[in-house]
């Protein structure tokens, strides 16, 4: 019996999440079933991907994610099924979902589900909730053990995947270069896709200043200097600093202020971000 | 042991959901404990009496929900128990929370909560939280096996329960009349009163166009045709279509669009909507 | 194996929350977890203090509460678990939120967290995120006995918990005085700090009318008469009223209104409450 790890862009408004839930209660009820985040803006498929890569390691070896942003249920996309190289398993639409967590951990190996033996039961006239027709109920028989990966369908090559367009970060002379992609929700810090490693090539110490930049698309839309510091309280109420985030990955924030909202800046692909250390 | 399902109209920014769940947990650690939404507008009893009817048959016969939407609390209006036709049963004020149960899958028995019996021991001295004292903590000794619906207290006439004005839907010639019942919150789709079944007496295809006339209370307020289709993918972003949706009701939508907002239109009992094929 | 309860103050937007019930599955996964509120808002710590006491005594002896409003992560602030003397548990960074536990329950015993032996194996790089490396790990050993409370590290004087400034509720003369502790959130109504029984030292019956007189700072910003009730069925849709609230203090709320938005109150030490029988 692993835990089963829901996520979705339903919210908790309405009854979508628990549907799921008794899905899932009904395949097995000594399931013990949690959340990632119901909250995903709809349709967003990048921050589903995010979410994911944010939590895995995580929760123990074995744990099945069961991630719903589907805006093509009732197309030809596919459903799947990923092994992690973590040896962790996300049920999920094919649309680009599982790109961070390829890119970061590794994708093992990944089926397609075979709606055929993996449906609720009854739901074959349902055309709009995959979430909980197929992929709660799958997500439930893995984790329960009433079915194995090898039973969910046939094998898919890893590199057939629909992915999110991603650019690498990477050094540039004296910079590193990377992307802003997400934000720390309530806090507005910037999460860059920049790891700990690659900045620390720059042999930049804590205590250090460093100016961040920030291109939206071409544009440069924000130049500071900020402190290298291991945590929000190393600089005063309202100062700025460049930190190492809960992902092990670099992050801009103002301590006990909002960031993104102070200088109007956003996430996605083509928030890009330099950082190069002041000498 | 069943599961135990809870809804109220509390939120989760305080602790009130949290002290329901401390005392189901007090009554037995071993309880499986979940939400439906804690997410209810408050005193809305319509939106509460719906979101039971949503999920109800997604989770397991005998499964005990304990719904607390209760703007009466203190009043002489009863506490009761439902069993339904299907096998599950619904702890609750009874304020018109079960109209739509009724409706749909049909009330077996009613009992009126023995308060003498049924309340959380110590709290005799409080009157504004019978979620916590009376609802969750019968909810859960009903869940647990540690009492039973017999022991509940004394049956009711199932005719005799508070109802919300409901109009049922029906065939007109060669139309169907319901109302709009509730949203499809984060994707400002309208889930009508009426049926699949009732609809395809029209004898519609997908892929045909059908009229929606909307009329709040006597006066129309919107008319569009749409296309009927199995989901959204089968449109074109911001297109507008009719589907069947996860209740097996039809619904109205725009791909990617929020069509509640789009035309300003409500729900509830005032705000009617005619469906027609265009021939 | 005890119930383990988290509270922090960040939402569930992000992945911050699955990422600490990840850590205590991993630590037992036959743990049952559940939430206090993650909606406190960032960086309150006073509203982190209420809520532990609003809902303490509802949950079994034993109970482990895991409570992360953490603005000083990173600095020499101490990280402890403090032992009620309702013998529930709860681990926090020292900083105020034991205080209104301290005040309505005592605190028998802290703790300080020996961060050698009580931190995530492999977490040492991690700097900004104790609630998932420090508090949830030590929570989930301690509530399923992996570790003991006596080896959580050294014991300290409860005396020298940082404490939040709170002013004890008095009588004087004829009158009750307390603060505006928090709101009702989705009723608006204001919670005080006054217990139900020393207001009844006042010998107010129900029905009686009752002056409330309410100072920011200094000044006084509302005065009304309202009903001492049982509860808001006994006055009008529309009517103010003085009640007793589910934490057995006194509350003044409008029937189905919002005092602290129809009177622009809010909450905290500064705001005073003076409660006066009309005779």
């Amino acid at each position: 019996m692993n835990p089963l790890v829901l996520q979705s862009d339903f919210g908790l408004d309405d009854g979508a999440v628990s549907a799921m839930y008794g899905v899932a209660v009904g395949v097995d009820p000594a399931l013990r079933i949690h959340d990632l985040t119901h909250n995903i803006p709809p349709y967003d498929i990048w921050e589903g991907s995010y979410r994911l890569a944010q939590v895995l390691t995580y929760w123990p070896e074995g744990t099945v994610f069961v991630s719903v942003v589907d805006p093509g249920v009732g197309s030809d996309r596919l459903s799947v099924v990923a092994r992690t190289r973590t040896g962790h398993y996300v049920v999920t639409p094919d649309n680009g979902t599982l790109t961070h967590l390829e890119d970061i951990f590794g994708i093992a190996e990944v089926r397609e589900i075979d709606e055929t033996r993996n449906r609720r039961p009854g739901s074959e006239e349902s055309y709009t909730f995959h979430g909980r027709d197929i992929y709660a109920f799958t997500g439930a028989r893995l984790a329960s053990g009433a079915t194995t990966f090898a039973d969910v369908g046939r094998s898919l090559d890893p590199a057939q995947l629909v992915r999110l367009p991603v650019t690498a970060p990477a050094r540039r002379g004296d910079a590193v270069e990377g992307t802003i992609d997400t934000l720390d929700v309530r806090y507005g810090s910037l999460w860059t896709s920049i790891p700990r490693t690659l900045f620390r090539e720059l042999g930049v110490e804590r205590g250090d200043r460093v100016t961040v930049r920030v291109r939206h698309h071409d544009t440069v839309v924000h130049a500071a200097q900020v402190t290298y510091a291991h945590s929000f309280a190393a600089v005063e109420v309202g100062e700025s600093l460049l930190y190492v985030n809960s992902l092990d990955r670099m992050a801009i924030a103002i301590n006990r202020g909002h960031y993104a909202r102070a200088f109007s800046l956003g996430t996605g692909a083509s928030w890009h971000v330099t950082l190069v250390p002041v000498r």
